[in-house]
This record gives C-alpha cells, sequence and structure tokens, in this order.
C-alpha cells in the first residue's frame, strides 16, 4: 500500500427530499451563482423548487445556465465575469458533472488574476477558489464530492483537467428521484462513466492493496446489478439511489487509497472529446474492453483474474488466460447489453486524427501505469475500437 | 435505503512517515494539549518523534498523560481543567481510541459550562468543542475518524457515549509501523472491536442498501486474511496497514450509510466493562457469536445467508438454517483462533449482576433494531457467553 492522504470534507444529504439540506448549508453566504445546464432541471420541477428555497432564504441568486456537457472554456469565462461584476460569495451548481466541473472552473476563476485557462495547463498557478456546492442531477462523474474539473478549449482542441483540494465542494444534495427523468441512453452512458471510474483505480501495479480492491469491487457488483434494473424500470428508487452513492464512491478518493492509478483511458477519450462531439460515458464504453484487450498480456494476468472471479462471478479453476479473456469479454457484453454504441464509427468518428490524439497522451504524459502505453498501443487501442 | 447526512471531514495522512504532515496540520495553534495513555508511547519512541516535531515548530505543550482504557470521567476533568487553566487552543491525542475518546470529551468539556458528564447523559446540552486531532497507534475504535467519545463513569458504574459532528478529529495519522509493538492479544482484540462495528451495521433490519454492504463485507474479508498474517508477524506492514484501514473504515459513517444500525451487543458489552475491567475488543468477541445465535430465528436467516456465502465463503447450495448456523460457528471459531477468551468465566465474570446489566440495557433503549431484544434476550446472550 503506498502512503496516502485523502480529505473527502464534502457533506453529503442523501436521500428524497434531502434539498431540504439547502438552506442551512447555505446559511453564510448571500449572493449566489446559481449554475444550470441545458434546461432539463427547468423542464422537471427542480429548478422551480430549488429557486423557491433560495428565495424563501432571501438569497440574491445570479445565474449562469446552458452549460453544456464537454463545458466549454467560454462558459467559464461568462461565469467568471457574473461573479465579478456581482460579488458572488457562493457558487451552486444544479445539475450533472459538466455543470459542477464549469462552477468549479469559475469558482478558480475568481481568484486567480490571469485567465483561467491557465490553471488547467500549469496547476502550479493555481490560488485558490470559491466554495461550491451542488444539487446533483445526473450520477456519473463523481464531481459532487472531488477535487477534480475538467473543461474542454474548443479553440485549441484540448480536454484537461485541474486537480485540488480547494475545489472540492462544500456540500452535495444527492436526491435519487432527481434522476428519474434521465433518458436511457443517458443513464447507460452514466453508468459505463462511473465503472470506468473504478477501472482507472482498480487495474493499477499497485498489488498490495487488498481492501480497496474489494471495495471497488464492490461498486462495479452494484453498478452491474442495477443497471439492468433501471433499463426496465427508470423510476426504481433503490436503484437510482444505489447508483448514485456507487458514483460518489467511486471518484471521492475512497478507490484509490493506497494505490497508484492509471486513468489512460480517460486521456484517450479525452482527445475523443476534444476533436469530435462524443458522449464521455459511452466514449468510454467503447475504448475500455479494446484498453483492456491490448494490456492484458502475461505480466497483468493476475489482476484479471481478480477482476473475473470477484465482479463477474467466473470459476477460480479456470486459467489466468481464459479468465482475462472471459471477463473482458464480459464486460464488453454488458455495455452492449445497456444499449451502448461499441465501436466509433456508430458515433461517426473515423481514423483521422488517430495519430495526432496518440501523440497528445504521450505528450501530456497520461499514458497510464497498470500498462505504461507506447504510441503504438493508444493507436491500436483507437484501432480496436472503429 | 433510508436517507442520510454523512460528513467524513476528518483528513486522513496515511503510511510510514505520516507523522510529516503533523507540523503543517498545527499551523494555526499555539498552545497545544497533547493527550496519551500508559506510556507504551514512549517506551517506543513515538513519543519523542512527537516532541521532537512540536519543539521544532515551536509550540507550546501541555500534557495529560495516563489515559487508561475505558477511559475514566476523572481523567475528562484533570484535561478540562489544564486547558482551562493553559487557554490550550487545540488538543492533540497520541494513542489509541480510549485516549482519542478523552481527547474528545476534554474538548467539548471545555466549552461546556457544567459538569461534562452531563453532557453523556443528555447530549441536548452539547454546544460545540475545541478542534482535535490524532496520532493513532492502536488500530481498533475507529474513533480517529469518528463523532464518538465513549467514557466510563467509576462511581455510577456508567459506560456512555456522546456523538456530535463537532467531536469529529480535524486529522488523523496513520502510521501503520506504529502498531507494529502491540502485544498479540491487543491485536486480536482490536481485531474483534473492528469486525463487531461492522458487524453493528451490517446485521440491520435494513434489506436494501447493497453497495453499504458489499463494502461491508470487504472490510469484514480484510480483517478475516490479515488477522492470522499478523498472529505470525506482528511487523508485516501490509497486514498492519490494511487493518489500519480497515479500523477507520468500518466505523467513519460509510457502512452505516442509507441503513439503520444496530449497536445492542456493544451496548451489552459497554455494561460488563462498566461493572468489570474488561477489554472491550474481547468483550465483544465473547459476546458477538452469542448474540449471533441468539436473533438467528427464521425472519433473520436471509442476512446471515449473504454474511456465509459472501464473508465465509460458504456454497449458496446450502440451505439458510444451516448458512446461519456454519456462519456463527465459523465466526466463534475464528475467534477462537485469535488466541481470545471465548467465555466471560475465563476472564473472571460470573452472572451476579446480568439482571441489573440487562435492565441497564433496554432502560437506555439501546436494545437494538435488527432483533429488538428484550431483558430475556439479553440474560441469555450472557449466559451463553458464561
Amino acid at each position: 500500500m503506498i502512503n496516502f492522504s485523502l480529505n473527502l470534507k464534502t457533506r453529503i444529504h442523501f436521500g428524497k427530499g434531502a434539498i431540504s439540506n439547502l438552506i442551512s448549508e447555505l446559511m453564510p453566504y448571500k449572493r449566489i451563482l446559481l449554475v444550470t445546464g441545458s434546461g432539463s432541471v427547468k423542464k422537471y420541477g427542480i429548478y422551480d423548487t430549488v429557486m423557491t428555497e433560495l428565495s424563501t432564504a432571501e438569497k440574491e441568486v445570479f445565474e449562469l445556465s446552458g452549460i453544456k456537457p464537454n463545458p466549454s472554456i467560454d462558459s467559464v469565462y461568462a461565469g467568471i465575469k457574473i461573479c465579478r461584476e456581482n460579488n458572488i460569495e457562493f457558487i451552486l451548481a444544479l445539475g450533472g458533472g459538466s455543470v459542477i466541473d464549469a462552477a468549479k472552473a469559475i469558482a478558480a476563476g475568481m481568484v486567480y488574476k490571469g485567465d483561467v485557462w491557465e490553471l488547467f495547463l500549469d496547476d502550479s498557478k493555481f490560488n485558490g477558489a470559491l466554495k461550491t456546492g451542488c444539487i446533483l442531477t445526473i450520477a456519473a462523474t463523481g464531481s459532487e464530492s472531488n477535487k477534480n474539473s475538467v473543461i474542454t478549449n474548443e479553440k485549441t482542441k484540448e480536454k484537461l483537467g485541474l486537480r485540488n483540494e480547494a475545489l472540492r465542494p462544500e456540500f452535495a444534495i444527492l436526491d435519487p428521484t432527481y434522476t428519474y427523468t434521465l433518458s436511457s441512453v443517458q443513464t447507460s452512458a452514466s453508468i459505463a462513466d462511473i465503472m470506468s471510474h473504478v477501472f482507472e483505480q482498480y487495474f493499477s501495479p499497485t498489488k498490495d492493496a487488498y481492501m480497496t480492491d474489494r471495495l471497488s469491487e464492490s461498486v462495479l457488483k452494484t453498478c452491474i446489478k442495477f443497471a439492468p434494473v433501471l433499463l426496465k424500470d427508470p423510476e426504481n428508487y433503490e436503484a437510482r439511489a444505489e447508483i448514485m452513492w456507487a458514483s460518489t464512491i467511486a471518484l471521492n478518493g475512497l478507490l484509490s487509497f493506497g494505490k497508484i492509478t492509471d486513468w489512460a483511458s480517460h486521456m484517450i477519450e479525452h482527445e475523443l472529446s476534444a476533436y469530435y462531439d462524443l458522449n464521455h460515458g459511452i466514449g468510454l464504453a467503447i475504448l475500455f474492453p479494446n484498453w483492456m484487450k491490448r494490456v492484458a498480456d502475461e505480466s497483468r494476468l493476475w489482476k484479471f483474474r481478480d477482476f473475473a472471479i470477484n465482479v463477474w462471478g467466473f470459476s477460480p479453476t479456470l486459467g489466468d488466460r481464459d479468465l482475462a479473456d472471459v471477463s473482458i469479454q464480459k464486460t464488453r457484453e454488458f455495455f452492449n447489453g445497456l444499449n451502448l454504441p461499441s465501436k466509433l464509427s456508430e458515433v461517426n468518428i473515423d481514423d483521422k486524427y488517430f495519430e495526432i490524439m496518440s501523440e497528445n497522451v504521450i505528450r501530456r504524459k497520461m499514458n497510464g501505469t497498470f500498462k505504461v502505453l507506447d504510441k503504438e498501443d493508444i493507436m491500436e487501442i483507437y484501432r480496436l475500437s472503429l
């Protein structure tokens, strides 16, 4: 187990009606920026509920709406402008991971005097952030309780992350009923995203983090059990609750405790999202089984053995090679069973940028740890995914 | 899954050498009360390491030493006196759960104007606490990152808990090497304590907390795997690290997420500790298999089924009754295999106070939820344990 510091400060309020905790959480603040997405929160009434709470508590609310998936740096600039003009004290995100990531970037940009994008290029320039909180409406990214913000710069075709403890939200309101209206494909893509976060931490060169790995398997088994339930019954409270809590645990730091992590697949996907308008979860569902296939050589079969037996329930009597093969195949079939695209060609992506995207992953030194990928490895993962 | 609020604010610094984080954690404070136990920290050099750090950082250190297992309210009074006379700003606990619990009680007593014991009798009187941090030397109680303090009043023969978010330590330094010198019986009793914390949350009337239960099983499996390693090799870093992290996760709130919890066995043990000088972990190792035996009737076999299959690896082809019986037997054998006493008579406890202790558990309304115990149930659990 490697040394580790862990800070899980985000206060979680979980369950139907958890919004009742909003006002006490916002007590110290008067001037609030509310960040929202594409409008579904308005369509389904959650926005009205939140605005009523804020108005009852006599908050001065300023709004930034229209944050899109793969949130753009331009929307972050717009948020910073509102904050500066109105002396905003607190940023409240109402939405999914993209909205929360945008809120965090705005919070950092309020404190940083230069162009906030510089922080994404060089995080040593980070010098603090406004406090944030969130009301989650899509369970996927784990952004509700972690220190990460991922922002896309459309001009430079870069999708980059910023990580700092100061970006961890003060609180997260997790009401599973807020995710009832997600479409089948949104739900499935979100679950693929959650599982991929676990994979990035589970498939690691660290061999001696026993409990952490068992915790990871618990989260994967939860996704595997409840994803099919939601395909048939999108308003199943228990299934929505389990998936929502899984999304938080998957990426709050608990599953990387004592471990080196990988994250190459995320960078390989980030390159795709930077060049194409691709849903992050769908990209990961397409890429991950092919990443597994590429890295599952002799020296790494030990990990696939755990994965096959403990997550997928295969028999320990099978050999390591077989266990790797069946677990990878099972993962692929599972994502297919969630009605997600299984090939990049299905989402109109061809091999045009494979070479430059592969070079970008290497250049950013985000080419993995479980297997340190070279350019040919990454090219091959893209090609297998075509 | 029931509604839940969760606050895991304690910053964890984990691993060999984690003490290097102490000074930055103590930055805002000048006048510090250092609380320690029976002297083993001095014997093994940890005390010197800590004092050197504190002295380098020019802290003014006041000391309260000699905190005993089942810490007494008198030691808490002594700590409050030192704090008040010296305008202490921060309380640093160096030791195991007893030392940390005493530090928390002192922290509460510094703010409360009346007799601090009143808070244990009526927690509605709680009105804040000084900040605390800890350096852990025994992995058992989980006190290093939770909001609980358990204190014994020898005069009134009461062992009571106080729970409040303000009691959660600001930070916990967890260096597994600090537990190398624990005796075999201390190690085994600590592991029994950790497992019993999981049992209190795992055996619950809540049927729909799937992921939480899988996380609990992960912690139990970790204890089961590494306890025998430590019996043979007390300086095995990985085993000490896994057990230390298990102790924290077992009782920081994660394993009760979305669940009603039980805690009757702890109250049954607290009564024993209040009347006799009994090690908490040993008491729980004796009592728990007998609690299981008493509550494993038809309506609760579903839970023992999970326990038998997922924790102990029994075959799902066995019937529910058989699975309950074998899992209880296996639990009993496991504790025996750790060289712990298996009967109260072995630790010089007879049936003299069984009736009054049973009545006390009922009177305090801590008689469980998985099965709501009546007086006869509790009497029988004591008798089975004789």
